[in-house]
């Protein structure tokens, strides 16, 4: 028993590794808040997409004209898809680029860029704020991500 | 070669890892099903997206008429959708969470009701089951994997 | 200092996890560029969906023209989502894999296949292919994660 938990926390300890945990769990629960934000706003703009959910606006056509598209909560889910598209691909290449062995201050740059620019994508999204905004904190996100990439194909390579 | 072996296979060997492995697979092949079911409606309602798709149904209009969305295809896709925006969460924390040295019971009971909320979920929407009935089993699965990611911020913290 | 590093570098230093680390990050590379050819066609097509992206061609009606879809844009779209339906699984399923001591000939199998058939997968979208072209490529990419999938639930299994 002992020697399992021993086993099982070794990768907890290293401290590149906590890193990444810290931030992986952030910008994850960040891009769950998304679904959270669209319930928000679906209830709050009476826009529904499943008829089962406007169920308890009667039935017939006073239910039906909730079963409708609204602007801002296409919007949020415009940006949850962003995220998916995004976060998805920082969460696997940062877990090998942890694993990878970079330096400590290195990978704080790395995750801390990554988590700022994809909560500063969120905002400009909603908010929202002139483009290059949503744009350039996209693209630095994007960049991050990359950079561990490259990282990864250098040190574990093997086609 | 033994070595090497022998490091590969160690945290497959750990309990909460096997158990992380089992749920994680069951949900991701629930998930990939959910392909399966697009393409088992889109053929039996003729319902396609793509010209090049329709092609073996002959040309001109007697094809194009099969380019349409249709409320069954489009329904299974939103509950392919929700799966990406609530599984790779899991994945992802789960991961992490597995690495924090969790009791087995508490990590069972988390990757339990996590599995049994998303396979319900897919039941609702697909049935569809009368609201809240959709909406319990995401909220559900949504909060398992808060708890998981509030043990990973507890254990791992490093900002 | 020392101990760590050697803890960290373990994994990376395994051959079959540098290749699922080798394989991840290309197909994951390979994801995030359908965000560029999206941004590409968005561009060359003028066709955008959020009004602050069109703020650059004026005010009103002259701008207002740029706020629609476009054939191509959602093609590659369709391409992206398809990835994340199944770039997804790979990554999380391979990961488990990898950990669960196959012969290093099959696991390069497994992930050689999977890649080659997910960048054929965008060709046969993209191009596009006549049917069953990007249907064959997308079959073989998912029956590689079926294929790893049951290695892991048979290694790992703990319910």
């Amino acid at each position: 028993r002992r020697g399992e938990m021993a086993k099982s926390t070794q990768l907890i300890d290293n401290e590149v590794f906590r890193a990444y945990a810290t931030y992986t769990a952030i910008v994850l629960i960040k891009m769950m808040l998304m679904s959270l934000i669209t319930a928000y706003f679906r209830i709050t703009r009476k826009a529904f997409v499943n008829p089962e959910d406007t169920a308890s606006f009667g039935k017939g056509d006073s239910a039906k004209k909730y079963l409708r598209t609204d602007a801002d909560v296409e919007r949020v889910r415009r940006g949850h898809l962003n995220d998916l598209e995004n976060i998805v691909p920082f969460v696997g290449i940062g877990l090998l680029y942890a694993l990878s062995g970079p330096e400590l201050s290195t990978a704080l740059l790395h995750f801390r860029i990554f988590t700022g620019a994809r909560i500063l994508h969120t905002f400009a999204y909603l908010i929202p704020l002139p483009q290059p905004g949503r744009g350039l904190s996209w693209a630095v996100g994007y960049s991050v991500t990359f950079s561990m990439a490259y990282k990864v194909l250098k040190t574990a390579l093997l086609l």
